[in-house]
């Protein structure tokens, strides 16, 4: 990559005073207000003359030697009463200039920065305020859409999401006939594709989702097979209870399917479509693929009732921090990603929704 | 990979019965009980002799055509009254043989089962479980060693951490120097590499680590800023405050480092070990490195006072499946594995673990 | 888990001779033959009677101390002349007797071992195997099928793809909207999703894959396009051309579609399985839902015309350890993982099919 | 997040036109030239009025109903003769404008596109690119430094790797104790952790890297076990037999350590240092630690011995994209990301610079 040099004949950097430079208190001690370097070049003013500091590196201090030289030294090789540089100023005005720009993208805004990318394991989580997004969409009657994968299920999430639509949080969930299979597996047998709560794989569970659709099959639908009594907990359960609209769309590799699962796919774009229309928050969990088919048909935007205009929500939950850079990607990059396991994430969002219902004082509705 | 094929002339497949099989009730609705297919080779008795059924795949069933050919077929496309064989024997006792110990190892028992992945991001994690351990191991006056990697700290786990050991649940902490860097960086400047709780990378904040350590160096040691109030919280106040040892490792990447960090790699290993010995139970949160160092150093059981053994209960946290199995591979077997972000998993333990001192009745300590 | 401490009075242990003490020849040097610990509880025979080591950890050394009592010790703290404990057998018949049933399942055949996963990126990869296979496939007139998804493409493994098509190495292709999607954009615009070859976004690039379709569906067919001249090259252009049959089945996440694909699932489950039927070898790259898909209705094994039966070669290319351990836990445990890039999978596995056909001392077809 | 609409007032859209709309040739076909949306907030001019489009979505068209209303629509919804609208510019210059600026941030330059992740295993590898600068760095008398972690010895990419060495394209190498324990177990035993090449763990395996390394701890160094036969070939033998410079840094997890590594970490980094002060290229492979270390001490550019300035290259592959985050987010913002197994990186990399120097119509040295 190309690179100019400063042009020090610049006023800004004609008017720059020398750097300062205090003697180290102690050895392996810097002085208070020490310059930390980063990795770029870097061009300090002594006695009227820009130069570069030797052996450049990031996280250690300038030390100026007797000779007027200038050297980079980690922290712990600096003995006391060498003489330190001090400022906070990477602009020159304090007489150290870094060279950010040539190096950094405009995605850096020219500065040398940790921690700026945008999906990490290592981000906070911030509960509290997605909790806040919950509890506020509900109060103002929006249209949250859930939108999930199998692995929640598989994780034994399902309680948390059943009280999620029992209490009014979620307008409509899409998800895929794996959903609805292991949910109802769930319901009916207490394993999901044989696996028990406690991850085990059973003897003869293999065949266990099948017979759990062969039932659904019979009943003629999911919601004769609630009447029934043959489905008597779960997300479907709740759906169908509560009278929360949901989609469930097929794919090839499917078992059964469901019945009232969409097997046609412009059929099933079509319906959740529906509710991409109205959704006034998104959160997607635990699945790639019906994350990015939101995505590609959700706006990025809020169009409140009122004409102004607010950016949509959107919440991606996943294990692994490239389904989230997948889903921005592929444009849907008002996404906020949230790297974690969809048991967790589920557990802790209703637990702090809760807090957040309690502290408004009120009744869980 | 060669193939026996089963001697039917054994007497356990000529004392079978011919495989049963009754009208599907409706299209695409197999008759309770049917016989769901896996991949493996599969042999049916029909009228004496035993047959293999066509196009063979799993999650199917097994029709009979008029003409004694026996064909597996998805449900969707079973018509009314067609002939569907029942059973759920796999051992041919009821005339259906899947050959499974050709195919599958030792590992699987001979059995075609799913979810049997030793790791995963799908399996239900009991937190009750994990709960109910670490208070009886406090109960008891067992050992058990913390093993932190940095995620844990950027991620603000910090405040739960700090409640397992000032509430007696940490026999000792075991970590890197970045994971004091990044606590007392927390403790003093309220940012993680210059990352504040929300995630944001702040301007300057590239220094903030290494002016948090430099203050430490001043004072001396971490007892001394602790003592000093420059350290007021987190992970490192409460082991000092608290006494709950600890060792901070050093290691290639470290700045600093921070006084007290073990540099020289056999001392290092020594100072582990001491507690390692000890151990009674293992938890390695988002590390590779100090979670393989210690497993390597673990035995895989503990000797209780009795002479009784039993296994050492070793819990592996990680956003990958990956370290975990890596762990594992190198020795540590008995690692159980959870997949997950380091802030939610300790969010969560926490909780279960105040709920379940509550179950027991009692002060919290 | 519980432990049944071994039954000393058993023949095989009453026979054991002492364990065997050689002198250390020099300060952290062990005697050739050491007997090196693993993690298991560990028992030794000195004078008769059988001891457990104090300290156990794994990879270290046993050594005898003046008062017969046993230490387990890193090499690096070993001073010359102490006496170390040699040996290889774990079963006792030694003197030594590792407790290794009581704590590893099945799955580790009692022994303990590094090394034990079954998928791993630490793996290393066979490529001349498969190229083998490959290879003896065509010469036989196998039928192997190749899923792909769309990493695959934007890698830029389009190429390669088109040489394996071109030269008789697929008896079918199966892939979704998005594979052909990207092909089509990169044949016509020399971009997929808009990014060039060189992994750069383009300005106006996010319609393009929309241009593409647009222009297919504006010449009716894929077919007709290629004949046209609209598509060039590449993997759908290669399978006209070359009379390979694809199926591309729909998904909720297609745009479009292109023309041909199937957008209703059953129909499209029946298109794929038609290939699955005759599958004598089955390569998955870069897409868990398609491989999954194949997977279930996969047989497991081959059936020769002869009516042997063997394995079906089934490898399944990931850049993740996770997709391969869920297409297993989805009953395809036949699969082989190779955990790498789409991009240089193919890449090499072309170069050894060539490097195979060379040195069957021949033609390339 | 705040939004102000765009001021139609200003002239730049008082002087656009109105958008130009063209009738759908067949049903489900657009015109050529057609508009493709965005999910951000878009403006269509209609008889001079601004109008926002209704049911916003991506990869769609804009359809003007009679009423004057315009609708986004998916391209297989257009019927034959509807009013699709033309054009590319989103700036209104043609009577459209996507109001970018106010929902992307910076780092999308205002623009929607697609493909815009930093680093993915869905971007293409540009090995030709990374082959030429490893020549004209051997031709120019460069310092390449190399570091590796252990699964590029477990994939057995040790041979590319020792080709490297052999042939004048490392300058240093840093590594762990662990690459050159495993490295020697394969030199004597062909094996690594106990596993073969063909990825099988051995019985009697878990000792193999002990007795290696005991073996060079018998011989004194590594540099005397090359002399002595007993390390035949390999990485730490290229090194010893073509004088490369090599730096082995422990760690908390190692066993032995080998003679000559670096068991102090300040004499550790102050020996890595001595190389990345050198570098002109670095390569870090498969390692998340050794890389950030490096990244660490290393400039982000290289100054030439003319006095230009420019970035130094800094490719670092790993099979995970977030080591590579992890990397960029400790300040190694220059690092190029390569998404791969490191057993195929260093195969095909050898490949390319093979070509490259044939190409070069040379000698290969």
């Amino acid at each position: 990559m190309a690179f100019s040099p400063p042009d020090f004949s610049d006023p800004r950097f004609s008017r720059s005073p020398d750097a300062k430079f205090l003697p180290a208190p102690a050895d392996g001690v810097l002085p208070e207000g020490f310059f930390s370097t980063t990795n770029l070049p870097t061009y300090v003013r002594v006695k009227g003359a820009w130069r570069m500091p030797r052996e450049p590196r990031m996280d250690a201090s300038l030390v100026l030697a007797p000779d007027g030289e200038v050297w980079v030294r980690e922290m712990r090789r600096v003995r006391k009463g060498e003489l330190v540089a001090v400022g906070f100023a990477e602009d020159g005005s304090e007489g150290i200039f870094v060279h950010g720009d040539a190096f950094l993208g405009d995605a850096h805004e020219g500065e040398f920065k940790f921690m700026t990318s945008e999906v990490s394991r290592e981000k906070p989580i911030d509960y509290a305020q997605m909790a806040r997004l919950l509890v506020e969409e509900r109060a103002r009657g929006g249209y949250p859409i859930w939108v999930l994968g199998p692995a929640l299920v598989h994780s034994r999430a399902r309680a948390d999401m059943t009280w999620f639509i029992a209490n009014g949080f979620a307008g409509a969930v899409l998800a895929g006939n794996a959903v609805g299979v292991h949910d109802i597996e769930a319901s009916i047998f207490a394993t999901t594709l044989g696996m028990t709560s406690d991850g085990a794989a059973t003897s003869g569970g293999h065949g266990l989702h099948m017979r759990a659709i062969n039932q659904v099959r019979a009943a003629g639908s999911i919601e004769n097979a609630v009447a029934q009594g043959i489905i008597k907990d779960g997300i479907m359960h709740a759906c169908v209870v509560h009278h929360v609209p949901y989609v469930l769309c097929g794919s090839i590799r499917d078992d059964g399917p469901l019945p009232g699962v969409f097997t046609e796919m412009a059929e099933a774009q079509d319906a959740m479509r529906v509710h991409a229309k109205k959704a006034t928050m998104a959160i997607l969990i635990a699945t790639a693929l019906h994350a990015i088919a939101t995505g590609n048909m959700l706006p990025a935007f809020v169009a409140d009732a009122d004409g102004t205009i607010r950016e949509l929500p959107t919440i991606c939950v996943d294990s692994s921090e490239f389904v989230v850079s997948k889903l921005k990607d592929r444009g849907t990059h008002q996404a906020f990603g949230v790297v974690t396991n969809a048991q967790d994430f589920m557990h802790i969002l209703r637990l702090y929704v809760e807090r957040e219902l309690d502290a408004r004082g009120g009744a869980r509705k």
